[in-house]
């Protein structure tokens, strides 16, 4: 096992990293305050991982909220769910709530956290390779509302991450690969030397070989870790951790929510951001090419829908929380490892790169 | 014009009280970031004050939404017109929220700007006596489950709250009295000389005379926020602010929210609190008298409603904030502004105070 540390002050806490920790109740009660839990799961994990937790857990009469799986699920009306639930079983202040799943669990198990009775404990175990990677760490919370992603929420902590390796073994294809692409993210955006490793060890990570999967798992929270504990709201580099996500929050808000997968949005994204960041001559095509390449290596999409307009995708772009002012800020590249939050391009290239990176009708 | 300054760090800020408030842009503007504001409001305070409001905002290109006006639209669901509105005017994440109105305004506007886009700046504008004195301070903010008042919610704090007091001259009787209620309230629990001044008053605060009505709001704000300075997360002394209202939410919760005002349901909770200390000889029968007699000066209720059984009222008092590892904690009084958070009392007097505080059936 590996344990990092997010350093946020009184805030800092564990991510643990191994195989088996689910059945490690050492890990996971230390971290739990009051003597009972509510542990939040979907339909797809709970008849996987459930009962393991349970049983570690039955000294804190455990709550079980199991939601239904998937992004267009992520709303307040189902937020509401997990509210009647913990009422229901008159869980107190001191309950701890524990969200098991992928990246929507832990996104509305953390945001009921933050909002049930004006904040309870909170610990994520996230089950999937994307929230291992990227949304269990760092304090994100929300919920989507029909005219934009994420857009209600809260930073809020949890008190620990214990992230499971052996979930990866019942993990879908398609959801393994969404894994990858934040994992992808973290070299282009800041980490040369681990894309240059993703290069050599792609076809390891697809045949989810575990000490390579572990590795790029322990190296993208480090990644995380890092860039949170500096700037912990957002308000500078942060943002660059958005690296594809203004142009993939906009393909999932205008497919409707569930119907790409997160982290599918954000390849394509990723994609999209590269090729503006190469039309503004700051990165070379040489390197424009090695991260579309790779992205596709992780059987990701390249190209936005062709069902999404340029004009649809410029209004869904406008609903953005790096929106400031009118300005519609991006994340581009100075160059392949070298992020940047700007609103200092040429809409003509943005437009450009809108009606190319698009697969054909 | 007073100024209060609430002390809490980084985040402390300035409580302005005085007549025609509402006309000094030079207040309000300072407090603003960005270059945009959102109002929310409801319709009965929208045709009095809001184009007084609007007036001084032409140039952040206010958007107004005006909420229907009860305790009973106080839930998520009404939340989400607040994000409806904000997201269709693609208000970004500086956007300032300026809550104009009663209690229930603050406390969504409030807990919409805490999750709007994960936070945005806000000011309070509070129009109601209960709001002026006691919700618009102290950064409660947040929405009613139907199993619970308040359930679910955020610690918030605004960057300015601006009483105009010349929004009491509106403000119909019955309101007026609810929020005599939480100004009796910091005379029982810490300022028993301030209590002796509401008793000397009381004819006065009812014929709303502008200058007694003026100490009463400054006195109960230095209260509040003495109490919140100390202890904003309410993980001590705070929860003395919630004298009465164990008793008072399972009276709101129970009637169903709307029918009975907060501060009515407050004024039988206090009596009910007040008795039970008595019960337990810590309150002489002499205190408990002329808090009962205060509080039916101030026109409010000092029973509860018969409607509500003992075995009910006991049942929705377990649903509490303040209930932790199964105990229910109760704000009780060892005297006249002396006030204590106990669970250390006979579930029998308890018991006696809900047969015998309570309206004839």
């Amino acid at each position: 096992m590996k344990t990092l540390q997010l350093e946020l002050g009184p805030r800092s806490y564990p991510i643990y990293i191994g195989s088996g920790l689910l059945d490690q109740a050492k890990l996971l009660v230390p971290h739990i305050k009051g003597k009972r839990v509510a542990i939040v799961t979907n339909e797809t994990v709970a008849p996987l991982y459930l009962s393991k937790l349970r049983a570690q857990l039955a000294a804190f009469q455990p709550v079980e909220v199991i939601l239904p799986d998937g992004e267009q699920y992520k709303n307040l009306e189902v937020l509401n769910r997990i509210f009647d639930a913990l009422l229901s079983a008159r869980s107190d202040r001191n309950t701890t709530l524990i969200a098991l799943g992928g990246g929507v669990v832990g996104d509305m198990g953390g945001f009921a956290a933050a909002c049930y009775q004006r904040g309870v404990p909170f610990i994520q175990i996230p089950t999937t390779l994307l929230a291992q990677v990227d949304s269990s760490v760092g304090g994100k919370t929300g919920v989507n509302h029909a005219l934009g992603k994420n857009m209600i929420g809260a930073f809020y902590q949890p008190r620990a991450v214990i992230i499971d390796t052996d979930t990866l073994k019942t993990l879908p294809a398609r959801e393994l690969s969404a894994g990858l692409a934040e994992i992808i993210k973290y070299g282009v955006i800041r980490d040369p030397e681990f894309f240059s490793w993703l290069e050599e060890n792609m076809d390891k990570l697809l045949a989810r070989d575990s000490s390579v999967l572990a590795h790029a798992i322990h190296r993208s929270c480090q990644n995380k870790a890092e860039v949170v504990a500096a700037d912990e709201r957002e308000s500078g580099v942060r943002a660059t951790l958005n690296f594809g996500h203004t142009f993939g929050h906009a393909i999932e808000t205008g497919l409707g929510y569930g119907v790409w997968l997160h982290g599918e949005a954000i390849a394509a994204g990723m994609v999209m951001a590269a090729d503006l960041s190469r039309r503004l001559k700051w990165l070379s095509s040489a390197e424009t090419a090695r991260i579309e390449n790779l992205i596709r290596r992780a059987r990701l999409p390249v190209r936005a829908p062709a069902t999404l307009s340029s004009k649809r995708f410029l209004e869904l772009m406008a609903v953005d929380k790096k929106v400031l002012d009118g300005q519609m800020r991006l994340v581009l590249l100075k160059s392949l490892g070298q992020a940047v939050v700007t609103a200092d391009y040429p809409r003509a290239e943005l437009e450009a790169t809108l009606a190319s990176v698009r697969d054909a009708a």
